[in-house]
């Protein structure tokens, strides 16, 4: 049972967000921003990061639900998914997707932990400024989505039918319209 | 240096924000929202918090940019402040500050640190489900923004007059002000 009285019975941040939707609002644009705008890193390898910091951080609805949506949109579907999380650097994905997870694997630990090295890599990998910019920023901000999930304990369903539902909707309409249900 | 070229010399968040505007404008909204925005808790307090956050987190740019903030619209100013970071179960602060600081550092660790103990001693000191919702939110939304202002290696000037001036623009403006200049 969450920490406070949500007034709903929605799992994860959705049940937060329906709570406090001044806060809804940046957060879901935030989102959208860093998963789903343009980008030279497609949406899937975006999802992708989101879910493997969620996994880091043991947050089993962002994990879940992220997973879902990186699955629907990566090559490989959650077998690669699964095998990100398990370890990226033996992942069948490109050698700069690789270095841009042991940056996020750095920032999930501290902002100050990510060392010139781990630059350096995604740099020799292929990775612009902006990627390795918005892959510190999406490891980031699932440092705060999963503390706000976890941190007001909030529930997440068990079936991964849940998060493929979730999933099809998030793919087809994006983190911003979800609000307007 | 930091870890990209920003092609400007500004310092800690506000260099990655002229680096990014797409991200700046979420980022910038959520910060106004969570410390600005009408609520029962004062801009003071929740600058506070935002302060105690970013020291566990060892984040300079952010820990004293947001001290001065909290000092001007605190009352007892940079000695609140500073007793606050030294140890806040101390802090001549209200009963339900000290306890919603409790939450703050637990949300810091991790979001499955918060105990049902932190939460209830948060209500028995006064605090309200959204004063405790904000509270983790903002504690979780400084985990995001300490990780970002670190992790890209950004600098951050030693002077406390340079925060003061800061604190000056913010206080008068709000967050999303800075984005226009």
């Amino acid at each position: 049972m969450s920490h406070i009285d949500l007034s709903n019975d929605l799992p994860g941040i959705v049940g937060l967000m329906a709570f406090r939707p001044e806060t809804a609002e940046p957060l879901s644009a935030l989102a959208e921003t860093l998963l789903r705008a343009d980008s030279s890193l497609t949406r899937g390898e975006r999802e992708a990061i989101a879910a493997y910091v969620s996994s880091l951080n043991e947050c089993r609805f962002c994990e879940l639900s992220h997973s879902a949506f990186a699955a629907r949109q990566l090559e490989g579907g959650y077998d690669v998914v699964d095998s990100i999380k398990r370890n990226p650097r033996d992942a069948p994905v490109s050698p700069r997707l690789r270095a841009l997870l042991q940056i996020a694997a750095s920032v999930q630990r501290s902002g100050r932990a990510v060392t010139g090295a781990d630059i350096e890599a995604a740099r020799a990998a292929g990775a612009t400024d902006v990627e390795i910019h918005d892959t510190v920023l999406i490891a980031a901000a699932f440092c705060m989505y999963n503390r706000y999930v976890d941190g007001l304990a909030t529930w997440a369903p068990d079936a991964r039918e849940a998060y493929d539902e979730m999933a099809e909707a998030i793919v087809a309409n994006g983190y911003e319209a979800s609000l307007e249900r």
